[in-house]
C-alpha cells in the first residue's frame, strides 16, 4: 500500500489535465500570439480557462492573468501594487505565519525603504481584527494575508478581514495568497473585498509551472515581467497554453466536486485525528478540527525528530513532510509554528499530513498501523 | 497538405518531449522540496536536465538556472544585473534589433536611471564592432546582444562581441538572448566571452512555459522572483519538473541532430529562395543565404499588405508570421525592419517564414505553387 499525505507540497495530475496538456503539446500547439489560424485555434484554450477560472470566483474573465505559479503570483502582486501605489504611502501590513513567497518579496521591499507590520496569530494562527485594524493607517497600500496556511491549516477570516480593511480605509488593497485555498473554498473576491488573490496549478491537480493571479479591474498595479505584450501588457511571454489549459480543466474539476471532495477530506481527517489519539505523546498544532481546513493537519511526535519519522514512513510507502515542504529542503525554524507559540521540542518534531480528495480511509488505516508501530520504537531507540 | 512555416514563434513537442511530461505528471509528480523519496526522485529530473544543457554549452551544472521562459530569463538578466552592479555604473548596451522582452526592460531601467545604448545595425542586422567599441566606457555594466534576429535571421559576431567587450572593460557583463539560437548553433560561453544566456523551450520542439538562464559562476546577479528559495534562492517556486524535464529531453535531441538539421534547413531555405526568384517583386531583407540563420527568411510581396498574405496562405493551410509573432498581435512598424532601412512599403509588405528540421522540401514546393497563383492574384486586386 502507498498512502501520498503531502498534498499540499503538491498534488498528482488530472487524467483530463494530462489529455488537454498532451493535446496542446502535440496537436494545438500554436502560438497564440500567431496572427493565423493555429494562432486563433490555441488563444481560444486561453479565454476558455480565464472563462473557466473568473466563473468560479464570480469575477470578470479579463481580471485573470496567467503566471508561471504561485511564487510569481505573489511577487507580482506585491512588488507591481507597491510600486504603482507608493505615492499613496509605503505601508504594507502582513502576518507572521505567511509562505516565504509573501515574506521574502516583503522583506526586498522593506531593503527599498517599504515599512512592514507583520501582525502575529493566536495558537490558532488567526490574526486578531483589532489587532488589524489598529495597524492600518493612511499610509497603508496594502494588506496582504493568506487564505489556508500551508503548514497548520488555518482558515483566516478573509471577508471579515476584507471589511475591516475597506472600513478603515477605502484606499488599502488587499491581498489574499489563495495558494493553499483556491479549489478548496468558494473564494468570491467581490463580496470579501479582496482585490487581489494568487493561486497555483500544481496544488489541485493541476500542472506545474502555471498559476493565476486575480487582479480587480480598478487595481492599480505594474507589470513585472516585460516583453512582447502579452496579456494586455500585463504578463508579457509566449502563453504557456498547455499550463493554462491544464490548469483550467483542473479547476473546473474541483470546483465541480467541491462538496463532496471536501466530505471525504474532512472524513479522513478526522479518522486521523481519532487514530493519532490512540499514539501517545502527539500533540495536534494550530486550529480545531471544524475550524482549520480539512486538508492539512500538523503533529509532533514527541521525542521523534520529523526527519526520522518522515524517513521512517518512506520505507513504508507512506509520504508525509517535515514542516513546510514548498521551502527548498531547508530546515529553519517554521516561522508559522513559531508564531503559535509551539516549543522547540514541538517544532523539532512536528509532521504535515496533508490530503487530497482521493485520500482514503485506508490510507490513514495504514498510516495509523504503521505509525503505532514505528512510534513507540523510535522513541526506544531515541532513548538510549 | 499543411505547410506550418512559423517555427520562430513556436514548435510542435517532440514526442519523447510529452513522454516525459506525461510521466512526470502522472508518475513522478513529487515536488522536488519535499524530503521524502517523491521529492528526491523528481529532483532528479532536474539534474539530469542541468546536466545535459550544461553539457551542450561545455558549461557547469549549476550555472543553468530554470525559469518560466525565454521572456522572464531576459527580463531577470537584465534587473538582476543592473540592480546587482549598479555601484560600478549604471550604462548599458543594446541593439536597436532587440526582441521586446530586451527592449521592454531596458526602456523601464532607463525610468530607474540607467543609461542605455541603442547600437544600430547594417542593412544585414548586424552591428558594427567599432561603434561598439566607442560605446563601452567605465561605467558600462552590461552589454546585450542578441544571437539570432528573430524577424530576419541575422546572426550577430558573438565571439568577437564577447571579445571585444572584455578588452575594453574586464568588468562589463555580456549578456545573450539565445532564444533563436540555443539548440540550433554551437554555444560555448566560456569561449565566446558571454556571462549570461537566455534561452527557451517551446523553439526547440520543447514545452512552452519553460526555460533556462545560464549565468556564469562569477557573474553578479539578484534574483528576480523570491520564496521557498529553490535553485539556490535564485529562483523561488515550485520547480516545473515536467517543463524542466522536456526541456532537457528537447535540448539533447536538438545538440544530437545539429548538422543534420542544419543542412536541411539550409535546403529548406535555399529551396524557398530559388523558389521566390521566380515571382515578379519580392524582396529579401537581412543577412545574404550564407550568413544568416538557415530557418528564418523574411521577404517583402511588394504591394500585398503581411496580413492578407498570411491570411490567403491560412486558407491553403500555409502557417507564416506578420513581422514578428512572439509580440501579440502588435502591429507597430517592426523595429528590426525599421533599423536595416526597409521602407514603409516593404515594411508592410514583410512576411516571415521559419523552418524547423521537420520542415520538407515537399513543403516548400507547395508553399512556392500557392504563392505563384495567389500572389499575382492580390496584386490584381489591390490594384483595382
Amino acid at each position: 500500500m502507498e498512502a501520498y499525505l503531502d498534498n499540499s507540497a503538491t498534488t498528482r495530475c488530472y487524467e483530463e489535465v494530462r489529455d488537454i496538456v498532451v493535446k496542446t503539446m502535440m496537436e494545438d500547439y500554436g502560438n497564440p500570439s500567431s496572427m493565423h489560424l493555429k494562432g486563433v485555434e490555441t488563444e481560444q484554450y486561453l479565454k476558455r480557462s480565464a472563462a473557466i477560472i473568473a466563473k468560479t470566483m464570480k469575477v470578470q474573465d479579463k481580471e485573470i492573468y496567467f503566471t508561471s505559479g504561485g511564487t510569481e503570483s505573489n511577487n507580482w502582486a506585491l512588488y507591481g501594487t507597491a510600486q504603482a501605489n507608493k505615492r499613496k504611502g509605503m505601508h504594507i501590513i502582513t502576518t507572521q505565519i505567511e509562505h516565504a513567497a509573501i515574506s521574502a518579496p516583503l522583506a526586498a521591499l522593506e531593503d527599498q525603504g517599504f515599512t512592514v507590520t507583520r501582525l502575529g496569530v493566536g495558537p490558532d494562527g488567526c490574526i486578531s481584527l483589532e489587532e488589524l485594524e489598529a495597524a492600518i493607517t493612511d499610509e497603508t497600500i496594502l494588506v496582504s494575508v493568506m487564505y489556508v496556511n500551508n503548514e497548520i491549516g488555518t482558515v483566516e477570516p478573509i471577508q471579515k478581514i476584507g471589511e475591516l480593511i475597506k472600513k478603515k480605509n477605502p484606499n488599502t488593497l488587499f491581498h489574499v495568497d489563495a495558494i493553499q485555498a483556491y479549489g478548496k473554498f468558494h473564494i468570491y473576491p467581490k463580496r470579501m473585498k479582496i482585490d487581489l488573490l494568487s493561486a497555483s496549478g500544481h496544488k489541485i491537480h493541476g500542472p506545474k509551472g502555471i498559476g493565476f493571479l486575480y487582479v480587480g479591474d480598478k487595481v492599480k498595479i505594474h507589470p513585472m515581467i516585460l516583453g512582447g505584450g502579452q496579456q494586455k501588457g500585463m504578463r508579457s511571454g509566449t502563453d504557456n497554453v498547455p499550463g493554462v489549459a491544464g490548469l483550467g480543466v483542473a479547476a473546473e474539476i474541483m470546483y465541480k466536486n467541491l462538496d463532496q471532495n471536501l466530505e471525504q477530506m474532512r472524513k479522513v481527517k478526522h479518522h486521523l485525528i481519532e487514530g493519532l489519539a490512540k499514539i501517545e505523546d502527539v500533540i495536534i498544532h494550530g486550529p480545531s478540527e471544524e475550524e482549520g481546513a480539512p486538508y492539512i493537519l500538523n503533529a509532533s511526535f514527541m521525542g521523534i525528530r520529523s526527519e526520522v519519522l518522515l524517513h521512517t514512513l518512506e520505507d513504508r510507502n507512506i509520504f508525509v513532510s517535515a514542516g513546510s515542504a514548498c521551502s527548498s529542503h531547508k530546515r529553519a525554524g517554521s516561522a508559522t509554528l513559531t508564531a503559535i507559540g509551539c516549543s522547540k521540542p514541538e517544532m523539532e518534531a512536528a509532521v504535515r499530513f496533508s490530503f487530497a480528495e482521493t485520500t482514503t480511509i485506508e490510507e490513514i488505516d495504514y498510516t495509523l498501523q504503521v505509525l503505532s508501530e514505528v512510534v513507540p520504537a523510535l522513541r526506544k531507540y531515541t532513548r538510549r
